[in-house]
């Protein structure tokens, strides 16, 4: 069985290995503040372009959602944030058990819109009882979104713009960020997150690392007393090196970028191999999730030999599925793929 | 001005006030521990035909919800209820607050049915990831609801026998019980909400009480230890006895059944008025909320002298509006705008 | 039986329900923006010489606590108090409930001081640890506290002065607040605590109210979307009217201090009676709680007649116990129980 | 620097690094389900002579209480530990942070007993007013504790018989359970552990780890849903074969117990170098932490070679601090600190 079903399905690049085994014995402090931590952290300022951001490592997504928005948020304010956004389907209610309310955005294609920002938040206040609801507090978007489709520099720009209008700290879960940055169409820099958005994280756990999530944040109210708030909610890992290790070594030498570009190569390949048979694709995604409309047959034969996701029922004798790849997706078991759809 | 805008416009009933009066300097014990508090939870008792029922008295209605469901759930399920809900939408995530999500089901009348209760539950289980979604803990709806529908015996029996199916207990929000079962078309007791619900309220705020609501539970699993949720919460009230007075008198004389039917007769009245005018109403309410779609220049004429809610808006040149009547209504104030209404 | 257990067994005074009585009919909105909660809030202000203060309501202390002490802080601050303190002890964990740990500071008499503040504010911050720990968020004390005891104008100023100095918030529970200012010994005044506090109530339920406190928010900075969190804990009456009308009566006249004198005479008479037999005192209250030391014969003697609270064992044959008063005890009741005392 | 502060500076054993690199590219699922994660938790139920059990991985110490406790406790009920109970201190009010209360009991070296346990039951429920009051709803202890001691066979039975008839679950935090286990005193056995504690965790970070922590459930009332609570605490590490393979390793051969009995050791010759020199230790411990009185001379002079933590000021001109062995520990440092002592 070849696994396409996610993108976290081995373990870690092998420079990340080495650089893991290389330092076992260093004697380093804890929580963090480690010389690891503190060079992974200034290469990523670098990156973004941001010298004066804090950086903070978590070791998963929904750990590093939780902590950003119940580091921003007042107890009667909540999240908003498209319907299919990860802090509202698949953390278990995460936020909620922080005590806020997640105001979700219809979407299809798991992006939304300054207009949807404005429009709710303006139906909030022109409820005469706004008192009664739950106030906006923040802005959560995706990029790549869950759909794997990604936004352009235009329309984070107008959502940066409307959020700052609105006094909405905009945050943004980039557990998939290195996949957005390597698609063909995207526009977007790690300076642009760090210049529109208040707080974003860049994930490492799907993007080359074991595990690992590094939070940027830049604007200066919402830098205070988070480690705090990494702690209470149990994410402050004790021998933190390892997570400044991982990010040291994913921003030296472009590596992050080249897995990045890898997975999305692989990606558009076997994009391109449903195209050629007719296969649609259930969302626009040029990032490393690929969601095509499979025929009943077709997903059966495929089946037997690859693993993939069921996404969800789409009318007659068809589903869509989802195909990922990732930093370690060997280019031959693509090849096999590819050769086997065009058989199908 | 004469007001329709909600039914807690008043204080309270007289009988209510003259009790109050009687009993003002008797010596009791607090914190709903008193003699009052006895007779009242034995007349509920009686009126619920369920002599096992704990009672219990709160304040009000948020503080009921908020109290019933964290007192039910496990840290990681939610509360399953109609979009419309007020849980939902007007408690300012009270409900999150206590660190659960609400689970809405589309509803545009405010109803959910047995169908809807079950898809949630089966899309919860079904999705290979199950324990990344909230759980579905248990199901809460308004009876009447938010836009003054109501159940039928036959719509509460299937609801009913699905929750027990599928091990969720069914909680009702009675804040406006008296009124639903004061409608024309109803075919529910409240020996039907006991034997029916695992635990629901009899609103007394909206009903002729100063304000008071009672919660009667039933599943015994779910009665244990409910005092400590009523304190930790907030809502225990030091005299307890005036809510035990409130409802003593409320249960006494058929007062409750009395006053809800003058409070639906009045808003049938109402109702009349606009048909006849031809006017078109946005829910198809037998209870004390009307919610008739005027054009703006009846909606404006009205304003001089009524006050009423604006609902939402309703396409062009019109608004749904609606009117609210209580056990309060004056029969000459009704008068007055029915006669307005047939000369607009 | 003659109840001396407590400072809630009776009603409210006369002149409130009366005020009910005549405004019975009134119609007004909800929520508590009605007139006569602005009268209240405009008299509390005169009273407090606290003109810019913004003054809330609500309906009982458990709930007033949670209210302004979940509003101040961030999830990782707690509220520093007394051991003895109300929140710490018997609210049933609600400002846990909240998120929030209560940092508590050894008691005996009920007080905290400046010093103790500063050392529990420097214990947090020299520990090497301290994100590890919870960071004092705000000083809660109560005054009268929950034994009866009372601080001097110097204390309150000295704690004033070090929480200022400290960042932290200075949060006052006036559950008892009137029988602290009828003290014999008493040199505050409410514009001393508007002056030097952040946030306090006034209590209303055991100084004459049916129910209610008062809370009084003199920091602006703690002002923004109070009434989301009054309506987020369920604290937001409906016919929010019934606290302005009791507050507006009882801030009316003098009657607030009047009806506190009246409870604070009498607890002085049975103080005395209790000294005159050579009964000492548990705790040093000049308030409406008492606390003598009871040898057990006189003990049993007193509980055939009257009703009173045992507090604690107290060594070989005692017990302390509690005599409350209130504006309601009775003069007659008073002298009866001076005359058993005298002879027992 | 030679570094005896913590037991967490370096990475992890050999053997754990090995088996990463090993199987470094197996494609597995993610979320502990995977047959790495299988295998280790059949080996842990082996070592604890517990079949039926249920085992999970998480990846740290605060993480691992705060779901263990979160999932037993209704919202009423708070968690009973000592004083110095890592929960209770240096977890940032993690547990407060879910809504529960944490019950102190004073100790001293860390303990806490049967009685004790049984006294704060007590006095809970002898409290007229016991439904204002947090009602202990678990026992939380630490074996070795925060200073280092353990409990013995007869205390840990007594303790759980005390639960056990109290309907207290018992629950044990075992961060450092390997160096407990390896004391010379040691009379306990994982099987005793899963014989008489209903949840407990057995420690990796310290232990030989890069980092995780084996929950064991033996009471089958608490084991329902608990994935739902490790996923919604941010807990689900998405790669969760990295745990399994560490646990699996460490259950392997012996090397949780070869690793430990190192470290303890290592500790046992410090704490025989200091005592020859005359100096007494504040906490009788037989395990890897070791907390001797330093006159301050002494102090300051193996500051210079060796970092050590503060831990608490001790009269005149001594400071307690703690040495800190672990399974990292080399032989040669200790020698070289054992020299120094000898000659300072």
């Amino acid at each position: 069985m070849i696994r396409f079903e996610c993108d976290y399905a081995e373990g870690a690049h092998d420079a990340i290995l080495k650089k893991l085994s290389e330092t076992n014995f260093e004697q380093t402090p804890g929580y963090g503040v480690d010389p690891h931590c503190e060079s992974a952290r200034a290469l990523i300022r670098t990156a973004c372009k941001a010298e004066a951001a804090d950086v903070h490592f978590l070791v998963g997504g929904t750990q590093a959602n939780t902590v950003m928005i119940a580091s921003i948020l007042r107890p009667h304010q909540g999240a908003v944030c498209a319907t299919t956004g990860h802090i509202a389907v698949h953390e278990t209610g995460a936020i909620e058990a922080t005590g806020h309310k997640v105001l979700t955005i219809p979407s299809d294609d798991g992006k939304i819109s300054a207009e949807q920002i404005r429009a709710v938040h303006a139906g909030h206040w022109n409820d005469s009882t706004h008192e009664h609801m739950v106030q906006p507090g923040l802005v959560y978007i995706s990029h790549p979104t869950e759909n794997g489709t990604t936004y352009s520099k235009a329309e984070l720009e107008a959502i940066s713009a409307e959020c700052r209008a609105l006094g909405l700290p905009l945050v943004v879960d980039g557990a998939r960020m290195g996949y957005g940055l390597a698609a063909p169409d995207n526009d977007l820099s790690l300076a642009d997150f760090a210049r529109l958005c208040d707080m974003f994280y860049i994930g490492g756990t799907k993007v080359g690392a074991f595990f690992g999530e590094a939070v940027v944040i830049t604007n200066d109210a919402l830098k205070k007393d988070f480690r705090y708030h990494i702690k209470q909610r149990g994410g402050m890992l004790a021998k933190g090196r390892l997570l400044g290790i991982q990010f040291e070594t994913l921003f030296t030498d472009g590596l992050y970028e080249s897995v990045s570009r890898h997975a999305v190569a692989q990606a558009m390949r076997i994009r391109k191999a449903f195209e050629t048979k007719g296969i649609a694709f259930r969302h626009a995604s040029m990032t490393n999730q690929q969601f095509p409309i499979l025929p009943d047959g077709m997903k059966k034969a495929l089946a037997e030999k690859y693993s993939f996701s069921h996404w969800e029922a789409y009318g007659d004798g068809h589903t869509v599925v989802r195909f990922c790849t990732s930093w370690a997706t060997k280019e031959e078991h693509v090849e096999q793929l590819i050769r086997d759809i065009a058989v199908l």
